[in-house]
């Protein structure tokens, strides 16, 4: 946890009043500046210090090898690292003689401010350079989510003193040297120099560097051009190229009361097929459009794309300013993870940092696209999109292990499976109904016939028939999955996982459906009426093991069985477990790493009673010790369903506060972005109660006392659903809508009207559920009462 | 499977009547000679050609790096390699002025003989050079039983048509070249250039190289002497050194009817402690001492010490001579592993190659002890003894697991942990219990009272610490032991395996009665008759699955329940099942490498009812691919105990056979110990149907129908007994005992006098079993009828 002074509370914006070098790690991932497409670390402009530099280009990769002391058939042998790429981002200024470095001189003040209304990263300092000049420098930066090449910064420096001499050195710097790796397998595998250059060229203001990795093989170009203005005498030579620099200089001299200002427009592209004109030329004419465009275009597009997505996504919470900007902070990391993406995956740590190496998890699906599906449903398309786009080697993947239809990876950039321990990784098979459970979500979200037809028949159909081959009906006629992981990375290889096989039994029957829907698509996968009856089959005979003397049910068979984890003897300083136990330890005791029967609870909630729900989470509640960020979001939503909506809050606040407060202590690798997700889900899904089962949206919104009111948005159907709630009332409200809409209001149908809002009361709660309890020393922090 | 012709059949050697460049990597397995402590492979003394050059001294082994792409807690970091030491066994030899090498000129004959009475290996050469002179070569080779530093080589040419010059360089090469490690991962890793050179010295025909490791940092050295024979004029030079050569050279011209005689004596020495000139010194001390011996009196000694070994261990088979040959070179090379070790262990190819890395395994205890204990007790205690001397790793690895006791390695050379893989080598904790019943074992043999006092009793308490503290009870009392791993490899972490659960019954009963009787050591080990409590109460609540509709027993929980491997579809081409499959696929299914449950019923016989092991036998044989030389030997075992008695033979012929038919396609790695041991098996437990499960032995002897006759001999408390068993009598007979031994001849006590043989009857056998089925194409080979 960070323990920096915390960032200023404001409801649309943070704001770090003071620089902190020893959390800059953090900052820079907090700072980050993303489309989906182009992510730049929230590293200062003139390069140094740094924590870790950042310059990523969504799916542009290095290859890494993965060694095995007793390597085994099928582990994969090369995995993928997400590449530090050319470095645009870094203006150099020279103060008379003296470089601009807030190491030396004096740094009278400084202040960030990341707005998340105007999409920029801005930055205001005052500084004393040794000489003893005072100048001011004030930078803006964005990534354009309008021009998803583009990125641009506007840098401003005035003498607040006397005359001074300014040099400004505009750069892109290609194989800048990187800290060295952690050792924490969890944080990325360095990679040394992984650029080799292929063409430099320069002109006026502008440059081009065009490089490629030496092992993937992938050909990347970044573009620079500039706009100087400044008192006259301002002068720039021609930009100058290296291998692996471009620099354009300009130089002044100005005055107290003048000053001068460069603009940056930088454009990114890289291709895997094109040949080295055509990705130069790509950029080139990327970043012509953009300073056509000019920097206050951009930014006022910039604004208004902001503008758009908050008047259908926003969450409001009246009575906790800290979680109000977090929630929104979180929102805002979420879309820029994803919405510029358009056919590549949306990684773990979005593009903010080189953590798990840039690779895509189960989270994009099971948690980004829970809000994108709401929020910016384009950007969950196109990340479903992605899944169709890599079948090629899912299909691949599961022939090698012996299985039909498609296997998605458990880890990785490009599509191929990264994951060095099966046992983690291909063991993890309800990557595939988490992506087919994405798919029916999207598709009851939005509607989007021509998506279901040309994306979601094939994604469903694929996944389907894996799960038909890795199951098999025993002598009872039960269909079982043997030998597989949940999503507890504290359990391995068990059989029937309760998770899983609801999963799997979704996904089955939506294949089953859609294939009715669709003949077309059907006939053209080859699926007929016994395949999909097969399906049916398979998943009406699902087993389901409950365990009956403790009226619970094993997160697999035998779990409950198995002995408790001795947390009276784990000291607070041997979490995350992972890191002090061995995985076999681990796996053979009761102890849960993130929710994995109770996120079967809420992804599958029509699977079990509300007293069952009750029973199973404080079954595991007891022993869930929350190694994970994505733990405590699921608990959030499950706790406000089951009425402990004060525990459900200090889980939020967790979820939301994740990357805020660096809960993990690894927020320098890069943003929790499935914890992002999460503080959504917890606040909607929680307290708001939506699910969406079974194509109706269903709510049972209360709040927790600390909160007035919560209000949210979110698209469905083309429509925007306005839920807005307070201690006693909910109402209901369609902006954009052609009809009414029917939904569930605890779990009776009602219809909110087109004109006017339908307000309902919000039932007394349930009789105070008995008092759960978590691993001692593994409650979440309690949310402080409201502050006056 | 071999495809050069068999060696001939002769029933005290192996005769090689042909030399095949192509099988010379399982000749030079099948010719290595060792004493236990030095192992020479069958390398032909002139060093070329060569498939793998060895020479290994016990325990002496470099560093190996065990790198993961995804590292865990608790992963052993560095492993061990056996190092190929100094090679003393080239002789080279210049004919005329032509180097004697088999490739080039004409290779008129050639025949090597093992012989098992005399432990010599001999080879006769003749052969024409390129300049077309003939000679005739022939050399004695011999590793000493009596002097376990020492071996020595006796060689000998001749002209057979006209006077010819000879020139012998004799030599001691350090950092052989190696060819290129194996991608199977059951080879073991080339370690390029291991050793760094120390001192070297010579005087006359002596000289001795000292020479240290790289990386572990042990010292190793060698010497060599000779003794020179040969017409007038035979003349040598002082014997010369550089850092990794020491050359003796000796010349003379030879007429045809005389003869040049070179025997050359070596002697190797290691430590981990000592200096240079001690270790230098030790060897030329026992050089000099091998020298005063000369080589007609090893000879002697190597024939005495083996005539002891076979009068008390001889296994005899009426009715077919190629078995008759393969168990008792199987019987030569499982004494030869482990005769003169003295406190190291006992590795899984012996000292006969570098497969698997020179590891210990189980297999010593489960297998090669089987023989040991009953043949050459000695031999036995001292690898006991070694695992009492690694004591201290065994400790620490199970405090890195959080675990009670000592916990013994999967793999090792040290006793420090080695292996990469935690689901197939930490999980398999019925190490610890194989290592408990040996020590029974070879207590119940020997009555070795000194033995159980200092080394028995801290070994089964540790190892009975270790299952107390890795199993719990559940709520209903049973005590469990989740997520390990039993002896079949593919199956992998499942709760409750039945061999494991029943090994560690009988480690923690035998840990409680051996601290009983020595009280005074339970006092030093800190046992309190509390904790002897805790271990019987363990053992008596053991849970044992039983599939109570199946009516077999599961090798673990869920067994049975899980789908059956796809035998149909899988070729021929695609065993062994781990080089084609995934472990995930292998260890979810129904599919059996090496038994496991089956192997329960042998070691833990007295846990099963006849009925039950009837059915499992029949259940697991139609699971069982045989993947492992570990196998064979076990199913025959098992399958003369039901009644199976040809199936028996034809596994029995399997395990025998194993490396001089190179079943597995890998002897040139090195023999398979524990295969060689299970041919013991097959024939004293298997057709002698000998078991020891309460300290009383107990016979149920029974012949297939092409032995006429099976005798054999063990050593039983300083007895032996000779089991002498025909077709309808048993003949039990005492040599060299002090009073009548309590045996049970098919479940009846009787005694067996000390004077005159006890003469039983063989019952009729049961009624003729159903026949049990193999998995398709995985039956064993059918011994083919008798050849008359």
């Amino acid at each position: 946890m960070t323990e920096h002074p915390a960032f200023a509370i404001e409801p649309w914006a943070v704001r770090e009043p003071t620089l902190d070098l020893a959390t800059m790690g953090q900052t820079e991932s907090v700072f980050a500046l993303s489309n989906g497409h182009i992510g730049l670390r929230g590293n200062l402009d003139e390069g140094e210090p740094y924590a870790t530099p950042g310059t990523y280009l969504n799916a542009f990769w290095e290859v890494r090898p993965l060694p095995y002391a007793e390597a085994g058939y099928g582990y994969p042998e090369a995995g993928e690292t997400i590449v530090n790429m050319t470095n645009g981002k870094i203006i150099r200024l020279l103060v008379d003689d003296s470089p601009f470095d807030i190491r030396y001189g004096e740094l009278i003040s400084h202040e960030r401010t990341l707005d998340f209304r105007s999409g920029q990263l801005c930055r205001e300092v005052v500084w004393r350079s040794p000489s003893g000049k005072l100048v001011r420098v004030v930078t803006h930066r964005l990534v354009s989510f309008m021009q998803r090449a583009v990125a641009a910064i506007r840098y401003e420096v005035e003498p607040l003193e006397e005359e001074t001499r300014f040099v400004i050195q505009s750069e892109l710097v290609a194989n800048e040297p990187h800290p060295p790796a952690s050792k924490d397998p969890r944080a990325a595998a360095a990679l040394e120099a992984p650029l080799q250059a292929e063409e430099a060229i320069s002109k006026e203001a502008q440059a081009v560097l065009v490089h490629s990795t030496k092992g993937s093989g992938l050909r990347a170009a970044a573009a620079m051009d500039h706009e100087i203005e400044g008192p006259e005498g301002t002068r720039h030579d021609p930009a100058e190229t290296w291998d692996d620099l471009a620099r354009f200089t300009a130089t002044s001299t100005v005055a107290p009361g003048e000053r001068l200002r460069v603009v940056k427009f930088l454009a990114y592209g890289w291709s895997g097929e094109r040949s080295i004109p055509a990705v130069r030329d790509q950029v080139g004419g990327a970043v012509a459009e953009a300073r056509h465009t000019g920097w206050d275009t951009l930014a006022e597009g910039q604004r208004a794309f902001l503008d758009e997505f908050w008047d259908g996504a926003d969450v409001e919470l009246d009575g906790d300013a800290e979680l109000q900007q977090a929630v929104r902070f979180a929102l805002f990391h979420t879309l820029q993870a994803g919405a510029r993406g358009e056919g590549r995956a949306i990684g773990a740590k979005g593009l903010t940092g080189p953590g798990y190496d840039g690779h895509c998890f189960w989270d994009t699906e099971s948690y980004v696209l829970q809000v994108l599906s709401y929020t910016a449903p384009s950007a969950a398309a196109a990340a479903l999109g992605w899944r169709q786009d890599t079948l090629e080697a899912a299909h691949e993947r599961a022939a090698v292990l012996g299985l039909k239809g498609a296997l998605f990876p458990w880890r990785t950039i490009s599509g191929r499976e990264c994951s060095a321990y099966w046992p983690a990784g291909t063991a993890a098979f309800h990557i595939d109904a988490d992506i087919a459970a994405a798919v029916v979500r999207y598709q009851n979200a939005t509607g989007d016939v021509a998506f279901e037809h040309d994306v979601g028949v094939e994604l469903l159909v694929e996944t389907a028939r894996l799960w038909r081959s890795l199951g098999h009906h025993d002598a009872s006629g039960n269909f079982r999955i043997d030998g597989v992981t949940g999503p507890d990375e504290y359990s391995a290889i068990a059989d029937n996982n309760v998770y899983t096989n609801l999963m799997a039994q979704l996904n089955l029957r939506a294949a089953a459906d859609v294939v009715q829907r669709h003949p077309d698509r059907a006939t053209e996968l080859g699926v007929d009426v016994e395949e999909a009856a097969s399906w049916r089959d398979a998943a009406n005979a699902m087993l389901i093991p409950y365990d009956e003397e403790l009226e619970v049910h094993p997160q697999a068979e035998g779990f409950t069985k198995h002995g408790r984890w001795d947390f009276k003897t784990t000291r607070p300083d041997q979490y995350p477990l992972m890191l002090h136990f061995p995985y076999f330890d681990l796996y053979r005791k009761q102890v849960v790493k993130q929710p994995d029967l109770v996120l079967a609870m809420f992804t599958r909630g029509d699977a079990f009673t509300a007293e069952e729900k009750a029973r199973n989470f404080a079954y595991y509640e007891q022993l869930t010790v929350r190694d994970s960020s994505l733990s405590a979001c699921v608990q959030a939503v499950i706790a406000a369903e089951v009425g402990q909506l004060e525990l459900a809050y200090d889980y939020f606040g967790e979820a939301a506060l994740m990357d805020l407060d660096d809960l993990g202590g690894n927020t320098s690798d890069g943003l929790h972005i499935a914890s992002m997700a999460g503080a959504w889900m917890a606040a909607v899904c929680g307290f708001g109660g939506m699910r969406d089962h079974d194509g109706i949206l269903s709510f049972a919104p209360r709040l927790p006392a600390r909160l007035t009111r919560l209000a949210f948005r979110i698209g469905f159907r083309g429509a925007r659903l306005q839920v807005d709630v307070s201690d006693s009332e909910v109402s209901y409200r369609l902006h954009m809508a052609q009809k009414p809409l029917a939904i569930r209001h605890f779990g009776h149908q009602v219809t909110v009207p087109t004109g006017s809002p339908l307000r309902l009361p919000v039932p007394p709660p349930p009789a105070h559920p008995d008092p759960v309890r978590q691993p001692p020393g593994r409650s979440p922090l309690r949310r402080q009462p409201a502050q006056h």
